[in-house]
């Protein structure tokens, strides 16, 4: 497979800097890297974010965003013996780690502290050619679709990873507050699939429509219209949801979620609201012995095992296909809150 | 074992009416009850509570308070089978539970709805004779003495619940704020016990005296002298403690516990400070994955254990023994904090 | 609601003695017992069993066999308050349990050397009033038929167990020995049901039929016809099946199951071939890892879980329905293999 | 620090060849590797089944065995960051693993079917200068005497792993079968630092007074002597141990240990006897709901844990120190079974 030495990409300066597409050198793996050429790449909030710097975390400099991006293998360093030229593979957020902190030693490389972030603090998929450390690519089935696999990367391994860390069982009730968003729709087909009953909780009757009568979710509430407390409870016998899943971008779920979970149940926060606070009272929170724990980015088993569900068909990723080019007018119609389901572009274009 | 019909109790009409020494009629155990000559109570912070009315849980009119009842069993009911006239037995917080709801069938009765709460919804160990449900009253082995273990029946119960709740490992370090108090003293031997490594938190040099020297923490973080995230990640080479068990009555440490505590690790809230609110940034709970959960008193198996732990002479809880009749004094003393260490009464004074 | 004095039962002596159709007295329920007017029951390998005598533990004499009877509440002791005359209840093979054992106390009764045995060491389900303790009859939903339902109370919650024992995860897949028979094509749904993949391990089309077309199995594995172990491994990548539910009634897979399990995977015993042995070699089994467990019957939240996915339509356990006049005739079916799904008694016959 | 080009070292070039001195060429470390100058190692029976071809796995020919080497990191590819010259490191059983199959994403590298084997399928630390991938060589605290924590490297990591998958909780009782020997009195030891109470099982007097007097175990059972099962019964109040670890070299009992494992007990098997089979039988098995499970050597988490309660002084491995010339005598009265606790030779010499 020839691999050319130069590539188009999508690159900032600094944060809010334009966004440029530039000819930029195609890099050589590492010993323990390989190289992707990656196909399609999903658009994340992430990347906005990464691009606007809102975050504390400072990003590279001259950065090529980007942490979905499926394609193919196209060379591999000298000690990589796994995955070969000619493999599917997938640029994830967790680019590389450093393998022997506690965190890499138990399987938990997302917290590593030198964890590579794609598109963050190394430079990720809004480019046609990828370097990623060899045991961290995923490992993407042939058969599977590189373009609808792409936002399974991020948004599908992270609401994957949300649901097991919920640690409710086969039959119980996930409530999932922002089921009807890019992350909640994933999610909700994830629980369902995985022998969970679904109480979605969004606004609007369009989402109403998409959680109930295509994403398998079994209730749905209205919290522009609704006392959502009041009636994740009556459904529920009055006790409430096994687990509550945050997926909002706004405060106030996090603040009120423990009143409509289960005793002994489990709130896991996901969504970032910027400069939000978890906040609950003391005395309930003891007495039902209430849980309420974040839930990061999934591992590399989780990354194999979300794919896994995928290939399988269970998970359909509703996505509209862009060019790599339009990456900026990709990001104003973020900022404008204007796309439904994700976006995903073509890096050949 | 002759059974007198009438005893002394320590009696009070509603919230905050004065607290009476009485003649009263000893109750008759229904046929799954036991009927326990108390021979020593502890008095807990919850029984003041009580007494005052400080929680939105309404107490029983005309309440005989008290949860840490010791004694030896005079009278079973007729279905009871497996602890009879003569053995020992403890009367704990939760006195019967209704034994087939979600919690209950899970062994999760102090969650039952409709829990019995001694010397709360139904009549307590502060008097010489008191009723428990057969499978609920704690059975204490003999040779074990009836003052020592009273503290234990809900002091050592609950710290012991909280820190199987914190799921750490021997080994690890947790973190105990209010390391110094009644329920903290109980908690580092309890700790040590089981494998874990104790950082104390709590202040003055006389409370750092005995943590180190006596109840077998390796550190001590004074809060009113230092920074105690500082000093916590310091001690754990910067990655902050496996678990944090959080004893303290002020809200301060809810709010802040999650800074130094390791990355995956879990907080767990025991204390109940009035009013308080558990608070977090939801930023880096994500993306540290922290846990914040609340524990609440322990069920009938931990209650085992916990008397287990005390009976094999680990646990030492330093205790001063009074008079029942001296239950009014006693409560005046514990609301101006002069209390170190626990008071068991003797209930035949 | 009014009761009878006398009903019908089927009563032997002793074990081999004659099966006799019988009026006997109804009994009265205890202060912490029920008294069910069973509608119908199933017919149980295990009811067969007690009545040849053929296990170590002994039987009640003049037994009234049966333990999966499914009827209505006609009377409660003075104890019971949270069912009531009208309820639906079901009599299961846990009929009482001493409440307080560690096992007990841990939420697994099933293990209580005490516990009373429905149609074993206490009458059971063939007559048409039987008794049990209050917290451990199975409450059954109104609109659940009561026919349907009778199979679930022993098999269901059985193999429900045993699923839940294995650790699995949803996406793993699960071997299922026996798939085919009364314990597996109940399985085999419910283990669809938790989002495990099923591979069906029996012998024969009709049952390859039902197991790939009407229980949701993905893939079946003729043990006649084909090497087990190879075509396991085959279907799973080469690294066996996450676990292996042993529901067979001959000894040979008790010995050969580990061969086919995935290194860190679980084999879970259920099945109880006379005198079998379950055996393995140390060294594949330690250097594998591999985790060979027994699982008994259900404890009661297993039992509320396995009626509520019943209850929810994802189950569908294949039976006829008879007399209970003709119990002697469908033991004689049993014992020579002549039935197929599960017999279901109506006891008004 | 300079390195030599040559050293010596103990190599045999098919199984049951003499061992010989050799000078060797030191090896140069690849990107992801480090140099180990070795300056103790400990002898295992493993070293010595690996010599003599005694089990299914094909060793690499021109061996150079051992894989408990404790040293000095004297170089290190160029892709190692968190380990450097002048470090201390151990080389161990997992010398390398392939890092992205489903066992090593988990944590379960041992599992790894690609894994190099010290000493076995690699070189191991019958050398003065040994080669380990740097994510899998043990980080030990400079403090550690390098003599003393080698056989923890192996057999310690072993004893600690199998205590941990017993899932056992503090305060349980745990019978150790071959508590006397090498792996059991450092599995005596770790069980004690975990809060468990240990039932010893050997034979001999002197056996038992270092059980009892030196190790910490509470009981001891003599194989020889007494009917273990009956002994352990009576000592647990006739239940049973809660967990069994099994670290015999002989079979028998591997085939009766659940007799004497309490009820939803577990026996963790980890001695190798030659052609041994774990053997019991289903009934009770299933009834008593008894798990069985092999446990191999620990992963890197599980190594960090066991040097870290190692280095905190509370496990005393016994040993004698020789000379690496002297490994063909150590192997001799190893196969006469004339050594008490490790030998640990002196690569210098």
């Amino acid at each position: 497979m020839s691999v050319p030495t130069e590539q188009y990409a999508q690159v900032f300066k600094s944060n809010n800097d334009p966004i440029e597409r530039k000819k930029v050198p195609v890099s050589k793996p590492g010993p323990d890297e390989v190289l992707v050429n990656i196909k399609y790449t999903g658009v994340c909030h992430t990347d906005l974010h990464a691009w606007k710097g809102d975050w504390p975390l400072q990003t590279k400099q001259n950065l090529i965003g980007g942490h979905e991006g499926a394609g193919v293998v196209v060379a591999v360093g000298e000690l990589v013996k796994d995955i070969k030229v000619g493999d599917h593979a997938g640029i994830k957020w967790i680019n590389g780690s450093c393998g022997h902190c506690e965190f890499c030693m138990a399987g938990d490389e997302p917290l590593c502290t030198n964890a590579l972030l794609s598109g963050y603090t190394v430079d990720g998929s809004f480019q046609q050619y990828a370097i990623g450390k060899a045991v961290d690519v995923a490992r993407i089935p042939k058969g599977v679709p590189l373009d609808a696999v792409a936002p399974i990367l991020c948004a599908g391994i992270t609401v994957y990873k949300a649901l097991k860390e919920s640690q409710a069982r086969a039959g119980q009730t996930i409530a999932i507050v922002g089921a009807g968003g890019g992350l909640g729709s994933l999610a909700v087909q994830y629980a369902k699939a995985m022998g969970f009953r679904v109480i979605a909780i969004d606004t609007g009757s369009e989402k109403q429509e998409m959680c109930l009568n295509v994403l398998g979710a079994e209730e749905y509430v209205d919290f522009a219209k609704e006392d959502v407390g009041a009636k994740v409870k009556s459904i529920t016998g009055g006790l409430g949801a096994h687990a509550v899943i945050l997926l909002a971008v706004s405060e106030k779920p996090f603040q009120h979620a423990t009143e409509y979970c289960r005793a002994h149940g489990t709130v896991v926060c996901v969504g970032l609201p910027a400069k939000a606070r978890i906040s609950a009272e003391v005395f309930p929170t003891v007495i039902r012995m209430i849980t309420i724990k974040g839930s990061y980015v999934g591992n590399r088993i989780d990354t194999h095992e979300a794919i896994d569900f995928f290939a399988r068909g269970l998970i359909k990723a509703p996505f509209k296909v862009g060019k790599l080019s339009e990456l900026p007018q990709v990001f104003k119609l973020m900022e404008e809150g204007k796309i439904a389901g994700r976006y995903v572009l073509d890096t050949s274009k």
